[in-house]
């Protein structure tokens, strides 16, 4: 896989993809939102309506070390012109968000939020909960639905 | 300083320098010893008997994040002919081991030993208990005392 060559052969022996959310929003979103070049391509593209949480793990794992977090960007889907459909389910549940989003600083300055989801097995307003969490960033300042750099 | 230029020249925002045992001993003790080249120069020499643990926050910062953890390498002192002094003595006080050497493996294969130190403020046998702990790590192989990559 990419990631597993480019990893090894540009970060050395001990590091570990640990970003704070200021790294995660300046840094990470703020470049892909800008269609600039990232160091290093740890964080894959993925749609994550076609994807199932538990089929993450391999597509954004980030070398051979144990993972329990994956990093991804991943544009909003589109709310179908219906509204039959939940906005952020896949084929097995969906996307629910919890508590308060939080603000993300950059020394002081407000530049990007960051909402929590949870996912549901099933179909909305039914389906089970489980333990798989996302974080959704998105810079502060764009207002039509940038690409996503997530966090479980 | 050199480390935090190197830092940031080189390892892309995110990443942070946790590295398990076998990495500290089967790549940076290893090259260390066998004095090759090691791609980003984020363990300092330093010499353990001439500065404090305190004093080694400083001196083995990695870029500009918050540390509880510090790496160096330091050649093990010689004992006095005398054998009056302490082995491990600074200024301050003294490292002593406690507990058992834990192996180090790289699949499977011994490559190495981790032995535990307490420091202590004052002089042997007496002296007071510190929060300061070491792991001194050793090829297993070596007999002349390699340099030692040490983990507070």
């Amino acid at each position: 896989m990419d990631i597993i060559d480019h990893q090894s052969s540009c970060v050395p022996p001990g590091f570990r993809f640990h970003p704070t959310d200021e790294e995660l929003v300046g840094y990470y979103l703020r470049k892909k939102v800008a269609s600039q070049k990232i160091d290093l391509d740890v964080i894959r593209d993925i749609d994550l309506y076609r994807i199932e949480p538990w089929d993450l793990i391999e597509r954004c794992r980030i070398g051979y070390e144990e993972q329990n977090e994956w990093y991804f960007f991943s544009h909003k889907d589109k709310k179908y012109p219906t509204g039959t459909r939940t906005n952020r389910a896949t084929m097995a549940g969906f996307w629910k968000a919890t508590g308060r989003d939080k603000a993300v600083y950059e020394k002081q300055r407000l530049i990007g939020m960051r909402k929590t989801l949870v996912f549901y097995k099933g179909r909305a307003p039914n389906g089970k909960k489980t333990d798989w969490i996302m974080h959704e960033y998105r810079l502060e300042s764009e207002e039509n639905a940038p690409p996503q750099a997530s966090k479980f």
